[in-house]
């Protein structure tokens, strides 16, 4: 499906270069899982000793292969480990067939590359409620396994790709002693994207060295403001999952009070958080929702999603409409407190409303030449305490239908 | 606008026959609130005696005819009382400008149909954020006196219209000893749909003898399974209202215990609500989402609404697509409880899912034969307990997108 789609044109201009993780080897393949002629497999090796932490959805109808993941996070080994990932099936309500598909073909990655069975983690998206074919992905381990490369990140990120329209990957590094420690990632998402989390898949490796519970608590916090503050539909996903894997190849030891490796992770995360919603399903803009002077951070996060998810909201941006009335009815509808004469409304640096009205300088012909933009930053000040949030959507537009009415995901 | 947009294939064939209700008298013209050439005011004259009861919106940023209706609603009072609406322009998000243009256009009514301020109550629906252009209004409202007729409900129904397609009307009656007791109601509301409430404005009328705290608590029983039951596009109005007028004239006595009654408004109730869902901007489909067996009544509305609000949902109904895998997607993502392996799905009365996994005996094809109907009806069983709620909606479609990206409403 995905090479049928035009590319966004929100993507990024060109799949970034980046250079090996040391301990990191990728490899891909066609396995013919659903779509033919395209990659659909994706196997990552990570060398002995590599620590794994790992976000997932809270969907309560989660797929099989999530809640193996969930299980395994946290096992402690010193041996290798395996990340292998399916597109074309989520292998999601899927009954014991789910759990039975998951597990053979674990069992085959652990046997064909050495590594226990609790170190080997699956992921897989597409369609839900079909039967994983499982066999087709086991032949294929061997193959997979004779073409692990350093090198092969950008063609993993193609293979792990739905209804995307572009690969994505981000890559930073960072200096701790004058050593490098290095950070990449790569990304799959684009429709039912929510916080909690999205069809997404991403997975995050570092050559850093740092002890799993501190990874954990690392990763955690930061999905917190970069995956989990994207939507895109308000829908959220079965198979959600974040994994982010450190070598510790580069004999750099990371605390959690390493500030430097914290926002360079973040710097990461979110760029592959924002290439998702740049990759929104029929997205024609890109769109920051900033939340400022709310009571408290939850009342600014409930407001930044009513906001970002409402369909009046994402219409009249679609249709580059400076209705600022729609954002006041989404503000009234969250829940969360606000007061309707201290709001505050900017469409960029332009102040639309205040004191509970239209604001006296304000044009709707500045307003509406804002709006054409590909990219709007809209902050709303509610004028009442430290709260911020800040969350980033698209709009929804015809495209987005199209996709949706048509397409069996 | 709304004479531009052609008419739902939802809607019923034709507005009702509704005989007069005693007491009560319409009128309605063209003020040239925003419209041209078109009726969007309506004045409605209630007998003295009449007991008023109404539910609004719970919105923050309630647009100020909501503010004064909620103040004024209780009053006790044997005098006359009025109802005075304009489409064009909701008043809200006006700052004080917008509480002056109330309280103008309600001195005006008191004075010139001689009923106390207190008993005259105003809505507004239309754009937000300009200001009311009150002095149109004002200068209508002799002419409004002079035309008040017992036969001019269905010309009240039009004159509130904003992107309705069709005038929405219902009609009803009961024997009590006797006696006929008629309850008639008009509505207005197409877009900015959802629980709690909607662009929604409602008008009940009754000659039905009630008094006035029965009746407040008798429409807020109802409501929550009528009109806080429907959601077109999540999004709620700053201005949605409900009133509910008993004038007595029928001499019969309504209590709390007349489930007669209860019965017959509920049934006015939700054959407007529905008829709301059939004009949901763009809608094609007529959906109702019922939910059985969930742990409790609050966790089934959750459910419910998860699946009626959920965009892939709706654009899978949108494409007459059998994508049950969506729906097992909104019940993981809505947070009530949910054991996977314990849901059953139904397409009418077809099976589609259970036990984790599509249903042995369930064909695509049927599935996809009962998806082409206009109207469906989706049964979720969660297995768990006696928990049931159902819920009305729409499709989402291209013509949604087209109107909302486009109409500055």
């Amino acid at each position: 499906m995905g090479d049928e789609l035009k590319k966004s044109p929100l993507a990024p201009d060109c799949f970034p270069d980046i250079p090996p993780i040391d301990g990191v080897t990728f490899s891909s393949t066609s396995a013919g899982v659903k779509y033919k002629n395209r990659m659909d497999l994706m196997l990552v090796h990570l060398c002995p000793g590599t620590a794994i932490a790992g976000v997932f959805t809270k969907s309560a109808t989660r797929a099989a292969p999530v809640l193996d993941c969930q299980a395994k996070i946290g096992n402690k080994s010193t041996e290798g480990a395996a990340i292998i990932v399916n597109s074309g099936n989520a292998n999601a309500f899927t009954g014991k067939r789910g759990n039975l598909a998951v597990s053979s073909i674990v069992t085959k990655v652990a046997q064909e590359i050495s590594v226990p069975k609790a170190r080997v983690l699956t992921s897989s998206t597409g369609v839900i409620g079909e039967p994983l074919p499982a066999d087709r992905i086991i032949e294929k381990i061997g193959e997979l396994k004779q073409n692990l490369s350093d090198s092969g990140i950008k063609k993993a990120a193609e293979a792990i790709m739905t209804t995307d329209t572009y690969a994505k990957g981000s890559y930073a590094e960072l200096n701790v002693d004058r050593k490098v420690v290095k950070i990449a990632g790569i990304a799959k998402g684009s429709g039912m994207i929510a916080p909690d989390m999205a069809t997404m898949l991403v997975y995050l490796f570092t050559d850093a060295e740092v002890q799993q519970p501190i990874l954990q608590s690392i990763l955690s916090d930061i999905n917190e403001d970069t995956f989990n503050a994207i939507t895109v539909d308000s829908d959220t996903s079965t198979s959600d999952t974040v994994l982010l894997a450190a070598t510790g190849m580069s004999k750099v030891c990371v605390t959690q009070e390493n500030e430097n490796f914290k926002n360079t992770l973040r710097k990461v995360m979110c760029d592959l958080a924002h290439q998702v919603v740049r990759d929104g399903e029929g997205a024609s803009k890109f769109v920051e929702v900033s939340v400022v002077g709310a009571q408290h951070d939850m009342d600014a996060k409930t407001h930044a999603f009513a906001i970002a998810n409402s369909p009046l909201v994402k219409t009249a941006l679609a249709g580059s409409d400076p209705n600022w009335g729609r954002f006041v009815m989404a503000i009234g509808k969250s829940g969360a407190a606000a007061d309707r004469d201290r709001l505050k409304i900017f469409f960029g640096d332009i102040l639309v409303a205040k004191d509970g009205f239209v604001a006296p300088c304000y044009s709707e012909e500045d307003g509406a030449a804002y709006m054409r933009k590909a990219e709007l930053k809209i902050t709303v000040d509610f004028g009442m305490g430290d709260g911020t949030f800040t969350a980033w959507t698209c709009d929804l537009t015809h495209q987005y239908i199209s996709i949706n009415a048509d397409y069996r995901s």
